[in-house]
């Protein structure tokens, strides 16, 4: 049969033969996850994916989310398959199982999840949302708030929300108005418009229980003032009975370009003056709460753009197997027509789709053993680097990764020529629900200023060398390959020359030309995420060679040789021109800084 | 007032700085176009564009085309729009006014165009259809088809469509198998079906003639024995009155991801054995005569994309000046939020946008250019020449242009942010509408295909030599300017490298390494395009530099000004990565050939 969703070969291949997941098992936190129940984790998560997900896609994106009166009613489809996923408890895989989750390695949730958002990501959202609203109340809430909300949450009988956007507070969060006053039992009264929120409100759920960003009367103006709150769309009662309704008001839902099964929410609180919260965390801390959320939910977002990019290839490929069109181009005049995987220029889409999905899943993987390694490492130093290299990862597998999704999903829509921009195939919604993997959860502008501002520097700019130190062993390990030699000494080019790069942008941040390196941030992105590509398919590659070399199976061969072949691609297709890229930056041309606003027309 | 749909200094610029248009009124054919004619010309399809096509872009987006029962329901705005379109007399904008047409340049028509299809290009495939239907007619025409449909379809009373695409027979045409069996009376019974017809049928027409590819009973196989038909809807008596239903039934419209206003019809021709037409042409050329339609339906499909484009780059450009998000990022902390066009990233992209828009825009109106010198040239040395430049630029003016005005489309949309995502504003929808032109027409895959197999060889090589001739002139003006030497020499490493990574792809071709050179096709038109786009960047500021000298209005100093910029922006931050795109052609990866099918996953 062939692929769809995701390709469970290479999901396999990164989680046992890359990344070596099983090593996990050997402690004790993750004692239970031995290759044997990862498997069967993955492949549970493959037919709920693939049986109960996937074929509600396109009824879902037709049918949409509908408004009235203040209800927001999710596709019908979205009914069944939620009770399927909160029964299979896929809300919260890694979580404690005191509180419903299963404890899994993050590395393994992230497979699932591959899966989930490859077959219907719009769907998934819900589930997202949740989760983290969930972990911020393990995180920072009380025991008492643990107990109302925690297990509910993590089971799926409450749905979770975040409300940070409001009006003329996005990129710009510091600029929020909600407020919030402290009554006399110590709750708080809230009151405030936001919009842009997921599953703000919606008929899947009992109860939602929104955690909100509000600043407490008299708190200081821009981030240093905003405070976390807890606010249920219902009243939860010390008893954790469901109480009157507690004012959060939807007052519509946005029309989008995609993941039309996932409600936009606006909502307005306290507008009869009757919405409380309680503090979730400590006063004026909203923002570091926030923070300690960010990673896990931009690691989210890429992952739902890369198995958009993921699915797209997949279908692409299937479909380029079966279209015949054209004779081959060498074949003599008047031959017969030949499936368009035959022909070079869907060939070069096919391989490029592939070495970018492959690479992808990789450094998206390669984070959540980051994770893992932090959860049983026993030292701190290793914990601060594992950490270091998480921190550098996430603009990357955030911004990086959703920007050449997007431009997998293109290119999967022409595959399938005129049908691919018909409603006929996947194809093309695929590419309208990516869109916003590059927008929400900070745009991928913000990515960039992260990876710049913030990463590049951080731990005295150590978090950033120990990544590439990570690189150079892969670099090390490949070059004692004769066959390999090549490849590696064009990753390890790119690599000097990415440190020479980082180097020129921080020699103009030290000389206060802050807007002439800032200008450069997206094109940074852009160079660290192919320089991490490269290292990846290079790391794939020195696998597939050592596995070539020990007689695997038929079906492996190809397999293998495939990895070598995404490598070879990549490397000798894309590197050059993120050298390319490098000069530019390094050169940093400041017209876009010095154009009048005139000028721009 | 803000600019929208297209922007007048810059149309004005390339009309008449650039390209001095006004020469072209020497000419008897063109006397009545002097500068003051042109300019009316302009603000006439401006005013039209702006008062009545743009305000339903988004309106007929969201009610778009109903199909019932055979009959096609265009959006209803769209019946006032296509009036006073006609009233306008804008369908036959270059055609000879003895059939309806008003014998305009066609540089001038591509500056009306640009208006039109900035505004609501959905709503314009019908009249570039039409135009089409009437050319063939009045290219490959007897006398009695172009007395009977000629001056309908130009002046808007009957439309025309395209019938070639069949379920089978996409970007292989040859593949088609509709068949025509000669009658006793000279016409043709038709049997057959076609998909992805464009206005193939629909509501806003009295009658449709349809130009139809078929195969006479007993023709050769493949493209060799293809005809070209006329077949009208409503059969079309010899004394020009309206006959019967020619039994050309439209069977469904296709759901698609944009163009809403625009139905894609499925038709069933002869299902009834109703179905007749008249030959077009000679029997068995259908393809020759669908090679001369060929450049400017390719032409028009660029001027599609690109004007999708500048609308979204003129969008942006007004949020970014108004939407307030953020401080300064050199401002001290806590200082007020400013408006997002003084962020680096932004400005970045609105360069990036700016710079594409007005090189693309050169490009298009410089094809229209040469069309009109052949017209009025008095040698056929000259008249070779400027086809030559022609054919070689049609697959950048649609591929090329295509290609880069999605990815600016998708800028268009970051730049809102959320809001982008929404269909509050008109970006989503343009990057929407904009992707099928990548695809219609010919993929952009045929289009470097075109320009790889075809046009770098064309006139053993003279055409392709001719048009860089047409660039070392630009260069060589713009090195005699101190300030535009670095620039010019910038360009002139391009080119240069241009003509060796053409040589190199020459050599594989040579020998016979036909795949190696083909899968490189789209990276050539990519660093093709990259190339000419400079080349219009460097002319556009050589020609800024001279009216800076002359000091011009304050206005025009900021216009000016900003042409430099772009060009700075382009040469200093494209051109270093097209260089890298070369280096990857010439060293000719294989691994694309190389893989196996079965390694693709």
């Amino acid at each position: 049969m062939a692929q769809v969703a995701a390709d469970r070969r290479d999901v396999d291949f990164v989680l046992h033969e890359q990344l070596n997941v099983e090593q996990l098992s050997q402690f004790e936190k993750f004692e239970d996850f031995n290759k044997k129940t990862i498997d069967m984790v993955v492949s549970e998560a493959r037919n709920l994916a693939v049986k109960e997900l996937l074929p509600y896609l396109k009824e879902a994106d037709e049918e949409g989310c509908s408004f009235d009166n203040g209800k927001v009613t999710v596709p019908k489809a979205f009914h069944r398959a939620y009770k399927l996923f909160c029964e299979g408890e896929w809300i919260a895989m890694c979580d404690d199982p005191k509180w419903g989750g299963q404890g899994m390695p993050a590395t393994v949730a992230l497979a699932a999840n591959n899966y989930f958002n490859g077959a219907n990501y719009p769907f998934m959202l819900q589930n997202i949302l949740s989760h983290g609203a969930g972990k911020l109340v393990e995180s920072f809430g009380t025991d008492k708030q643990k107990e109302l909300f925690l297990e509910k949450i993590y089971t799926g009988v409450w749905g979770g929300s975040m409300l940070l956007t409001e009006p003329e507070a996005g990129s710009d969060v510091g600029a929020l108005t909600t407020k919030a006053v402290k009554n006399d039992d110590g709750t708080y009264s809230i009151t405030g418009n936001k919009i842009f929120i997921t599953s703000g409100e919606n008929d899947l759920v009992e109860n939602i229980i929104h955690p909100v960003l509000a600043r407490i009367e008299g708190a200081p103006p821009g981030t240093a003032g905003i405070s976390l709150f807890l606010v249920p769309k219902f009243w939860v009662h010390d008893d954790g009975s469901q109480g009157d309704f507690n004012d959060v008001v939807c007052t519509g839902i946005e029309e989008k370009m995609g993941i039309h099964g996932s409600p936009t929410c606006s909502l307005a609180l306290g507008g009869k003056g009757q919405c409380k919260g309680t503090l979730l965390g400590r006063e004026n801390k909203g923002m570091s709460a926030m923070f300690v959320m960010m990673n896990e939910a931009r690691l989210h977002v890429g992952m739902q753009g890369f198995a958009c990019a993921s699915a797209s290839y997949l279908n692409a490929l299937n479909y380029a197997r079966e279209r015949v069109q054209g004779a081959a181009l060498t074949a003599p005049r008047g031959s017969a027509g030949v499936p368009i995987i035959q022909h070079p220029d869907i060939r070069r889409i096919l391989l490029t789709m592939k070495s970018y999905s492959e690479g992808m899943r990789s450094i998206l993987f390669y984070v959540g053993l980051m994770e893992d390694m932090i959860k049983v490492s026993d030292n701190e130093t290793d914990r601060v680097r594992y950490q270091g290299i998480i921190d550098v990862l996430i603009p990357v597998a955030k911004g990086y990764i959703t920007d050449r999704a997007f431009e997998m999903c293109s290119h999967g829509v022409h595959v399938f020529g005129g049908y691919g921009f018909t409603r006929e195939y996947p194809q093309e919604q695929l590419l309208r629900d990516c869109k916003i993997t590059q927008i929400y959860e900070g745009t991928n502008g913000i990515q960039a200023m992260d990876l710049l501002g913030r990463k590049l520097g951080l731990n005295k700019g150590r978090a950033f060398t120990d990544l590439l130190a990570e690189v150079q062993k892969t670099i090390d390990v490949a070059g004692e390959s004769k066959d390999l030699k090549p490849m590696a000494d064009m990753v390890e080019v790119c690599v000097v020359k990415l440190m020479e790069t980082a180097k020129a942008l921080g020699m103009m941040m030290g000389a206060k030309k802050i807007s002439s390196a800032f200008v450069q941030a997206h094109p940074f992105l852009d160079v660290t995420g192919d320089t991490l590509m490269a290292w990846m398919l290079l790391w794939r590659a020195v696998i597939a060679t050592q596995k070539l070399a020990a007689n695997p199976k038929k079906k492996d061969v190809s397999f293998y040789e495939g990895q070598l072949k995404s490598a070879q691609f990549f490397i000798n297709s894309v590197l050059p021109v993120t050298k390319g890229k490098m000069d530019v930056i390094i050169a940093g041309d400041t017209a876009a800084l010095d154009i009048s606003e005139e000028a721009f027309g």
